[in-house]
């Protein structure tokens, strides 16, 4: 069943509290090859039967309307998977 | 900067309570496009300088260890952005 994968992530400009935290974590764990971390939402939408260019245009809205969030979240990317 | 992306998912054998309403309410607005909804995360790892050979690893060893917990999720991704 093809899936239309839409990642969601924080505006750049918005603190980030929860990757704040994972950062600091890591840093208290003594691992230093990361500068920052930054945790946003991957969405799996699994469509029955083929992916046309009318239910890619659903899933955009849909990504943009409903499962993220324009005024503190930015849409970064809509790919279809196997 | 590049930056090291991981993808976290709900194991597939799990119920995802967050997709499940998110499924719900798409179904309820009228969407009929997707099947299910499956809600993860994505973390964004900022890396000052070259992704080496060792820094992936690392990145490997943090997504398994700490990023993700693995009773219940897996890590389904790991790939290197610009």
């Amino acid at each position: 069943m093809p899936t239309i994968v839409v990642d969601v992530m924080p505006k750049a400009e918005l603190l980030d509290p929860q990757g704040k935290a994972v950062t600091g974590a890591l840093s208290r764990l003594g691992v230093e090859d990361f500068s920052a971390v930054r945790i946003g939402k991957r969405f799996e939408l699994s469509v029955e039967g083929e992916v046309t260019d009318a239910v890619l245009a659903k899933a955009r809205e849909v990504a943009d309307d409903i499962l993220s969030n324009s005024v503190i979240e930015d849409v970064v990317n809509i790919e279809v998977v196997a």
